[in-house]
């Protein structure tokens, strides 16, 4: 097994051979293979399948697969590039047909192509080839930010649990909650980590042990409840978990679990950290309680993973995919333009002031 | 599938055919099947295979199997039949060699016939055989005892939560923590129970939905991660769980994870309460931090259960059996001599008390 996954990203655009490149992700931790995908079916296959996953990790492969989509357009009239564009983009929309990034990426793309119609159709493929690359770029440089915010909050040989997987592999590269991590260590700094396995879809014990063990990150995995007894232990010094939404009030939305993590944190007097980048936050949603709660099928929990039924016939299964941590739980949510604390209806808007000062630079 | 288990004990003795009969709990969720058990190394087996389990169980299984082993015995004279007694009973105590109520169980037994030494050995066979039917007894009476105490905390329609299985599979009948539901529900009451996975051994799915759900009882299994949520939505009146030890201060040792429901349950307000005889508080121990915990091997956590290794190779892993809850996060201790309530150092000392009375009478 590659004992260091840094040296390759998540999800990459291999010029030379006009493929998309990513790390097949169903197939961890088991066996690690690279795919370098150059049919649309493949990539959109790729993305439907979860080889690749996680919101930002989609937006960038998708952003590749419809650029590497419009260099194979044959026709030079821009009517006619425009149709086959807005058709390849269409289809790989259906991928994952709930996840914001997906179309707020390849919404980016088909701008660069309206912004351009006057120029000839191989200047609008250049344009979205740095379009694409740009995308991925700065995807990198949120996370490397969220990192260096991150990393003034923990020091060297602390504890650290965390939640899910919101690491490397649901982005291009150091993650979210696994950036200061990911950073920190790229300093040469040591951390003792635990991964909650994080059932039922095992995204802790199969993916962030995975993305901490190939980095030589000193990583111990447990059942998710097993935290209490860590955190009881003294062992966990932060915990670090990612978010699928923030309120306005910074209630977080992020995978189930999270909320119980929370409060056992509370608990035991150890700082819980939210890490996302601002366009997690949703300041149009006022409250946690407003952000509606995805159910997910029962035999997720019964059968998944498993060699047989584990539950009776005819149980009741109740299986949300996330869950709401209050506000009063959560130490600070660290984002690309900085660290935001209670109270956090004032310490958002900040965040977005600075966001929007940087954005008129 | 059967429809009812209490139709049939969790283990019992069949007079007519000389046979240990229990329901093969290895087989469940997915098949029922009782055994019928007349030879000493199938008995032995099927306490080392945890086809029986749960310490109430296992005692009671013991007693019964060293009866069945005395009534076989040929010779008359007592020397001869106290060495082949003897050597069975040692035989049974190697099939668990941590489970105190084994070695309690084999030993009241033994004192029977040290005690009735004169008299004939086939009195001193029918003397065992009651030993055991009473050893049986004794166990549905402490349950239903608990049942009852417990029973008085809830109402008709309460939505209840528990952890691992501490029901009438780990016990006779009953159970400890699921006494009060079984009992309720004989009596015409119906509740709403969430029962956790219980990672990683899944004694909350396999066996505790089984239980309730096959009793008609409104059953819904849940990821331990989900119990927050499940809380959250105001779904939750009690949580009731099993103990493996209490300490003196009314520190609770139970089943991984039990500390964190505990925490949860104690930050949206809902009553925590541990049931259990009163042989499992023990007034030696003065703090739960002197209760040693059990870690248990990697590959329960990594591998067991599922159709292939979840955990990258070489990780860590942290399997602890068991966690302690403090004593500040539980509602009440519900034993067969009543509840205990805090101060536990207290209370616990007058449940004793009445234990003591009552032995006297």
């Amino acid at each position: 097994m590659a004992k260091n996954i840094m040296h390759y990203d998540t999800v990459s655009l291999d010029d030379e051979n006009s493929a998309l490149v990513i790390i097949d992700q169903t197939q961890l931790p088991g066996k690690v293979e690279m795919l370098s995908l150059t049919e649309q079916k493949d990539i959109w296959e790729a993305i439907y399948l979860l080889k690749v996953r996680g919101a930002p990790a989609i937006g960038v492969a998708a952003a590749i697969g419809v650029y590497l989509a419009a260099k194979n357009i044959k026709a030079k009239d821009y009517p006619t590039f425009y149709e086959e564009f807005k058709a390849a983009k269409d289809y790989l929309a259906t991928s994952r047909p709930t996840a914001v990034n997906l179309f707020w990426a390849l919404d980016r793309m088909e701008n660069v192509v309206k912004a351009n119609k006057e120029l000839p159709v191989d200047e609008i493929v250049k344009l979205l080839h740095d379009e694409a690359v740009e995308i991925r770029e700065e995807d990198i440089r949120v996370c490397r930010a969220i990192g260096e915010y991150g990393l003034t909050l923990i020091k060297d040989g602390d504890g650290i649990l965390t939640h899910c997987n919101a690491g490397q592999l649901a982005t291009v590269k150091y993650g979210t909650a696994l950036a200061p991590i990911h950073l920190g260590v790229e300093r040469g700094m040591n951390f003792k980590v635990f991964t909650d396995e994080t059932r039922p879809l095992l995204q802790g014990i199969r993916l962030s042990s995975f993305e901490l063990h190939s980095n030589g990150v000193d990583t111990t995995v447990i059942c998710d409840n097993m935290a209490s007894q860590v955190m009881k232990n003294g062992w966990v010094q932060a915990v670090f978990v990612g978010c699928d939404r923030v309120a306005a009030n910074g209630d977080v939305c992020n995978k189930i679990g999270t909320s119980g993590v929370a409060i056992l944190a509370k608990h035991y007097g150890i700082p819980f950290y939210v890490c996302g980048p601002t366009s997690t936050i949703d300041m149009s949603i006022a409250h946690g309680d407003d952000i509606p709660i995805e159910v997910r099928p029962d035999h997720e929990v019964t059968e998944m993973w498993y060699s047989k039924r584990m539950a009776p016939e005819g149980v009741k299964v109740y299986n949300p995919a996330f869950d709401v941590s209050d506000n009063s739980l959560v130490t600070a949510i660290i984002t690309e333009f900085g660290i935001a604390r209670a109270p956090y209806d004032k310490s958002l808007k900040e965040i977005f002031a600075q966001k929007e000062a940087a954005s008129k630079k």
